[in-house]
């Protein structure tokens, strides 16, 4: 059931990683590039590496890579900056294709920052803007004529509850609105067709599934025929048609180079560069099987043995992401009293254990192992410890 | 009249770099902190890392230790993103603070991208805003009672020419203007007072004098009387005042800390950290004097040799950054004749070649050095050859 890439990562002895949706694992891949592009590229050709390394191409490059990852045509995908970043951009590109209209249609279970990036938004624009957050179930009858953007994350990040990208997206444009889909916790994960959803605008972080490394850039996805008529809000030098001529005035790039920003992190983006190395030739629709598998097995494995446990995550595999949350009372405890045994996943308030899935580098003997240090805490109330009791930890 | 630091970095053997004022020189201990965020804190300690290597407080030690490098108390200083978002972060916090007055004023000598920010700004809230750019001489005159934000960069990128701080922060506080402050050229390369300019804002990047890697993350500063009443545009997760509450409004940090946005780019930022460490101790007035000298003496050393050149840096040294500019028509190609024969610095359209000094790690030997390749390649026009006069580089 595995994928045969579990080899070009480094996962420490005697840990069952399953939190490669908060924070993918180092790809064995990504030490030696940091070597090269530091100690050689900057330490010996210093400012030449732009040149003589092609950092200038990198963002493009390492888009090309996610682009084909998501379903999208090469040069359709921007790197730099933060997912949060991109949400903006996105939005504010996307409220000006709709000046006639004020409203912004988003979903509670979106993940707090593109609903802050919202809000900050809004209270920089003015102007009677306004911000919707219905149940994830309600979205689709909420998309009514005065939404100028409906902006979802595909995959829910506490529960994995997947949204059908297809339907809300005819939706949208149906009721004369502008799309965007957050890909967090989709790239990578699922097999995704952005071109093929129609919509507008994509946007994603690459440390999750895409194994980026700690604070890797975020993606943004524009659809070939919109790009020339977006006017960007973030008008930075890097999306400046000729931006070494260092004219006065903004003129955008003709390509979806505009939505680069400022200088790129050219560490972290050669870090990204090289772990997208371990997607070569994998079929996301294999990826998207395995997923499914191993997550219909873990489910399978915890609730045959530990009845205290609520699955939170839908049980339809195909109304899910390649995550499973079980919700318990003292999940905080137990989450610690996991990785003290060895199972790394991780905790969401009020009393969401999150598991992910991350089928590059876990397999079936995993999950069981994972489900047997579980059944192990929660059976035995392991996890009824002054240690993991207090509430320290910030992730 | 060196500082004693140049042992700290790795400089290639042959090279003079006179261009740290672009890309500052790979610091010795950059590449074992990389090893170690990397190889251990990423790849075994995983998601845990943000507790166990603290990647969580790092954005505020990095911002503390650049604090005290431009005269800020120690919080005041919020890590993240690029230079141009951190422009568009504070012009959107002052034109908040000024919610009667519609005018941005800038300077024509001010780095593009943050006048294409201020474009990006003033075209997503419209509502009548403009931006004003008088030659840099002219500004002084130009603060009248209808600035909302008077934003400047103190050190022009191309000349080194020095903006006065302190009287154009008194002008624009007299006409009752909020005053930003771009130390893109100062961080490192001046003695700042940026709390004694009393100036709202400040911004700047770290990978010029700072040292910090290509990409390195950007700063700003808010004065801390003023950082309450900041409403932030960029209203991201991490600038929540309590992110892992996941709460679906935002409110944000009682501190700088609602100046960070996303994810922090943790490897960019501990290479920061460890580049960092060579400041350790550097008295900044005793810097500024060696930079003089060092300019000085490269002035000298060049007129003596090359009448061809033209100084188009102010020849006062009170006038000027840490950074001299001669203009010279055929200085494109003078450039790579220079950089082929180990003496590294940039060229600017139309005309201009720049050196900058970066005392951490230049000498008087260098600028000797330097001097005598310039005139070898300006008086013999060794620059007159067709390997250099082809524009195929892009920096």
């Amino acid at each position: 059931m595995t994928l045969p890439r579990k080899h070009l990562f480094d996962i420490p002895k005697g840990v069952i990683y399953l939190d490669g949706n908060s924070l993918g694992a180092l790809p064995k891949a990504a030490m030696a590039r940091a070597q090269t592009t530091i100690a050689i590229e900057w330490g010996q050709e210093l400012i030449r590496a732009w040149n003589t390394a092609d950092w200038m191409g990198l963002p493009q490059k390492v888009g090309d890579k996610i682009a084909a990852l998501i379903g999208a045509p090469a040069g359709s995908v921007a790197m730099g900056d933060t997912l949060s970043i991109k949400v903006y951009q996105a939005l504010a590109a996307a409220l000006k294709m709709r000046p006639d209209r004020r409203v912004i249609l988003s979903d509670n279970g979106n993940f707090p920052t593109d609903l802050y990036m919202a809000q900050g938004l809004i209270d920089t624009i003015g102007k009677g803007y306004t911000l919707r957050t219905p149940n994830p179930e309600a979205v689709l009858d909420a998309i009514t004529p005065d939404v100028a953007v409906v902006m979802l994350t595909q995959v829910d990040y506490r529960t994995g509850r997947l949204h059908d990208m297809d339907a809300i997206t005819k939706a949208a444009h149906a009721a004369g609105a502008v799309m965007i889909w957050d890909l967090a916790h989709s790239a990578g994960a699922l097999a995704v067709d952005i071109l093929g959803s129609n919509a507008e605008f994509a946007v994603g972080c690459t440390y999750k599934y895409l194994n980026g490394g700690p604070g890797a850039p975020a993606f943004i996805y524009a659809r070939p025929d919109v790009i020339d008529s977006v006017n960007p809000a973030l008008a930075g030098w890097l999306g400046h048609d000729a931006p070494f001529d260092f004219e006065l005035g903004y003129r955008p790039a003709m390509s979806t180079e505009r939505l680069r920003v400022g200088t790129p992190p050219v560490v972290q983006l050669s870090l990204l560069d090289a772990a997208l190395d371990a997607w070569d030739g994998v079929d996301m629709e294999a990826l998207r099987t395995t997923s499914m598998a191993l997550c219909d097995l873990f489910i399978a494995e915890v609730e045959a043995r530990c009845p205290d446990l609520v699955l939170a995550s839908p049980r339809d595999e195909d109304a899910r992401g390649s995550q499973v949350s079980f919700a318990f009372e003292h999940g905080y405890a137990a989450m610690r009293a996991f990785i003290d045994r060895g199972l790394i996943g991780d905790f969401r308030a009020p009393d969401i254990m999150r598991f992910g899935f991350t089928p590059l580098y876990i397999d079936a003997g995993d999950v069981r192992a994972a489900a047997a240090i579980i059944a192990d805490v929660i059976n035995n109330r392991l996890w009824d410890d002054p240690q993991y009791l207090t509430k320290s930890r910030v992730t």
